[in-house]
């Protein structure tokens, strides 16, 4: 394959109109196809369907402390649901807090806490002129909504197949007080796929920030979600790490069982020093009674313990790994060699990260969506929606059936081609 | 029976001895009753035990909608769900947002949002200088909980029958433009299961607030909780009443499914303009991805109509009745006429008020604890925990066997005898 860059005016010309009728093919399929979220598939959803049948009328709804989980109470959540997420997120179960259905609640929640009210005593960050959080970028959007939300200044730090570039976030979080947070996903990284090298998490335990009230989000939302039984990434254990390196308060670690079990009915859970979670159930015992033990008690019977979640796992990787594998084996076939985009091969995750030449992203997702494949927003990745490259596209491939992801996967390699052509020929 | 203030000393002191006797019984018996919360006891969760059985591993788990209730979103809640939830709020479902597991949670957020952000794009309270607050006394200790964290002034305002004294709200919301809200329990309020009359909803939505965003706090928690098939409180809704007085966003209804099925797996939900509502989405979307739409799905099919939930309260009311009665007997054949203590006799709700002489209610709690008994702290019912009167204690028949609701409250009125008698005393 000649790259596209080094064809001529002609070619490429010639190249144009033959992408174009097919093109016109496509638009008149009337597709209607949506690679956009990060959507488990019925498919897997269907794999959780026993949990709906392990509580019934006749089960003996008191939890191993002996507690009424149908009742009020148990702020915490119940002993078996911390230990189960406990070993879902590698640390003790007393360094757990369950919380709802939903981790980027939790996420919110701690954000909004340190807000109105400050860390661990300190000043609250809404009384403060300026709050910055460190932002991994292309990362997760709903993670940089949130500080926008709360009007946090977001500081783009590249990312590299090792994690963030950690001699700018060393240099950054020692250098200013203003810097609060950083948001992390440190295995199969959305939109990467990427892991979090050990020397990665190592220089993130032993960081020496300015603000006192700097905290490492770590949002561990894929630790189990492989797609093959090898190879497999590990990550070094982050609330370990920080106690060794004499920092155990520096970390917020938050879990869920969304893609594990149901993604609206799952157990969602925060892990944090000791100190970190006294703070944050001065917050919880004044917003809630408690949450919801009933379904902590459904994913415990269901799961039991860790290798349950790991045979769940297996299940969901039969289903997402021949998505994922058709989505790069066209990417391969149709872009390899034409230098007209890059993409990432995770061994996990939700995402492929794809990177098309500067400056198309938004237009390849535009086209793609003229003929009926939604992508999620290009610029999405970026805080405040802003790709300062415009190449960065995330390609959701597991809600729809392997047949239309592969359709609209075709088309989506036929709008980078076009774009491209179109690119290379402006500047001719 | 004569009062015990138009008792001689010797009278008293021999009383006194007679009663020391008592109570020195009651603490051989090694007591350990719980009378401090509003929690429906295990009889009553055991009435929902059905709901565990409506959805299994067989069954459609799509709303009307057509929406998988497995995923993600649905933000807002499922259509039936909001018409359920709308049928007990009594507002039409398009008013409806339904949230978890706890209408507490919705408060505190809504509190939150304001806090941080304002309401309706106004000045976000954390940036005025002093926010306040009505409080209606005695009250909900978990509403004075979420306004005290947030730093917001609270002022008492006295509680008559027909609800809170609306010459002093009127005057004082249409004068401070730093009162912000006012916490209502409108229909057999918590703790004196008072229901606001015609008159007061009235005059509730055509209030002039000086604060464009001031907004009733109306946590109608007990709305079908009757204890009676006749008599039963009814309240005008006062959304719909707002409207007419040309006050559309001046409330926000909340209400829940925690006393009508599991409290702590029910469904909550907040009620209001369309522009509130609007208003809470943006907050929201940003929060979370959606609410559990399983137990959304759970309780619509269980109840399928306000007449399922009317029904099931019809259960509740046959458990919750002799309870009632039994402290009702018992506060009237031993306190009736001695002048030492004046209590509510409702026909709904959880709770009965007590209000003992002035400078009792701290005693009789810390003497009904000795003996093993634990009451709601006396001075909860107040802001900061601060009964100006020492008077207030908050009775909660509910969650106890009634066979041990009896020893209890007779214990209780030992103790009110004993602190009343020393009272008196002292002051001879």
């Amino acid at each position: 394959m000649t790259a596209y860059k080094d064809r001529s005016k002609e070619e490429l010309l010639q190249l144009k109109e033959e992408l174009e009728a097919k093109y016109k093919e496509f638009q008149g399929m009337g597709l209607k196809l949506d690679m956009s979220r990060g959507k488990p598939s019925a498919a897997q959803l269907d794999l959780s369907m026993g949990m709906m049948d392990v509580l019934d009328s006749f089960t003996d709804l008191k939890c191993e402390a002996g507690i009424d989980c149908r009742n009020y109470g148990v702020m915490d959540g119940v002993p078996e649901a911390k230990r189960l997420l406990g070993e879902l997120i590698e640390v003790p179960a007393e360094h757990i807090i369950i919380y709802g259905n939903s981790s980027l609640n939790v996420m919110f929640d701690t954000v909004s806490h340190a807000y109105t009210h400050g860390v661990l005593g300190m000043t609250p960050w809404c009384k403060l002129d300026k709050v910055k959080f460190l932002c991994p970028v292309p990362g997760y959007d709903r993670h940089f909504s949130i500080t926008e939300y709360f009007g946090i200044e977001m500081i783009n730090v590249p990312m590299t197949p090792d994690g963030p570039d950690m001699d700018m976030v060393e240099k950054l979080v020692s250098e200013d007080e203003a810097i609060k947070g950083i948001w992390c996903v440190p295995k199969y990284s959305n939109p990467q796929g990427y892991t979090y090298s050990d020397e990665t998490v190592r220089r993130f335990a032993n960081l020496k920030p300015a603000a006192k009230d700097f905290r490492i989000f770590w949002d561990n939302a894929y630790n189990v979600h492989h797609l093959y039984s090898e190879p497999q990434d590990v990550i070094l254990e982050l609330l370990s790490e920080c106690e060794k390196a004499g920092n155990p308060d520096m970390v917020y670690k938050f879990s869920s069982t969304s893609k594990i079990s149901f993604p609206g009915s799952g157990v969602a859970a925060v892990s944090a020093s000791t100190a970190n979670l006294d703070d944050l159930r001065k917050h919880l015992k004044v917003q809630t009674i408690g949450h919801d033990k009933l379904n902590q008690l459904r994913h415990v019977r269901y799961f039991k313990n860790i290798h349950g979640i790991e045979k769940q796992m297996e299940k969901h990787a039969e289903i997402m790994r021949p998505k994922f594998e058709a989505v790069l084996e066209i990417l391969d076939r149709e872009l390899g060699g034409l230098e007209i985009g890059e993409w990432t091969k995770p061994y996990g995750g939700y995402f492929i990260s794809f990177d098309s030449m500067e400056g198309c992203a938004k237009a390849i997702v535009a086209k793609a969506k003229e003929a009926g494949v939604v992508m999620t927003g290009a610029g999405a990745t970026y805080p405040y929606g802003k790709d300062p490259h415009d190449s960065n596209i995330r390609i959701a491939p597991s809600f729809p059936p392997i047949e239309e992801l592969i359709q609209a996967t075709e088309l989506f390699v036929l709008c980078v081609k076009l774009v491209s052509v179109d690119k290379l020929l402006e500047s001719m």
